[in-house]
């Protein structure tokens, strides 16, 4: 898909493509919308951090509680997005034996409950072994750093999504 | 539902049931969790219309945008959500004839490029009679005008929800 078929999208098409760029946040893709013409991939993203960015804190609480635990409750029920399904089974996050899956779970309870939004990572940067000791690292950061970090992965799996997208190089991450 | 109840819910259970207060935007019901506890269903609403209220423009012309068309392709393909569902057809919306369909689909088509955003309207408050006559005049609105008129519905659209979840009564509308 090049930037001209972009930029030649009515607002329904524009959604139903980039709706999930961040995830179940179609609001954000919508607003993004009145932004067009884009000149590149780079130019796309940057209204979505942007958006993003200028939202109030609980606005970036609300886009991080938008998302699933990493091998939680949805992915069992079978109930997460397309997108996450794929990137979480890409980390193996979707074979954890039972010992893992209830560690995860431990640690996924435990920062929620500390920051009040669920731990999230660009686990396509990731693996299932890396992923416990991050999320206990990642546990003990002061919570304005931690949602920082956090807003950086959102924006970490938005650009791997744009890439994909737009059949981009997205190594420069 | 009581407030107590609400103001015990963790930020998964709160998007469960008030993720569509606002359609298709469980961001904003995501983002109204940092502000509990809320006294009462005015109080918890104030803060839905206060983030709505605060966005730039371009989220506010997204969150209409993550609205469907009344009569439109997603009621006949089946992909509204469960409330539009419902508002749409208690207005006599989903059993309209082939010509009240088309009729409806022209002005909604030309509301759409008029405005970049699809027509809103709370539609039990409204019925399939009235529709037409008030999309055609809105169409004749100043866009900044018309852009105020949709967010009040949106707003009409949310306090009718938020009263239906709490049990309230919704009559002071």
């Amino acid at each position: 898909m090049n930037m001209e078929k972009v930029n030649s999208m009515d607002f329904g098409e524009f959604v139903d493509v980039f709706g999930n760029v961040i995830e179940r946040c179609p609001l954000i893709a919508a607003a993004v919308w009145s932004q067009r013409p884009f000149s590149d991939l780079e130019d796309l993203e940057k209204h979505f951090f942007a958006f993003i960015d200028a939202l109030p804190q609980s606005g970036q609480e609300g886009i991080l509680r938008c998302h699933p635990d990493l091998a939680g409750r949805e992915q069992q029920r079978g109930t997460l997005s397309a997108e996450s399904q794929r990137e979480q089974s890409g980390a193996g996050l979707t074979s954890l034996g039972a010992d893992e899956r209830q560690q995860l779970a431990k640690l996924n309870a435990q920062y929620r409950a500390r920051f009040g939004f669920p731990f999230v990572l660009a686990a396509r940067l990731s693996d299932r072994a890396a992923v416990p000791g991050e999320l206990e690292r990642r546990l003990h950061s002061q919570p304005a750093q931690e949602l920082r970090t956090a807003l950086g992965e959102v924006k970490k799996i938005g650009h791997l999504r744009l890439a994909d997208l737009l059949d981009a190089d997205s190594s420069r991450l």
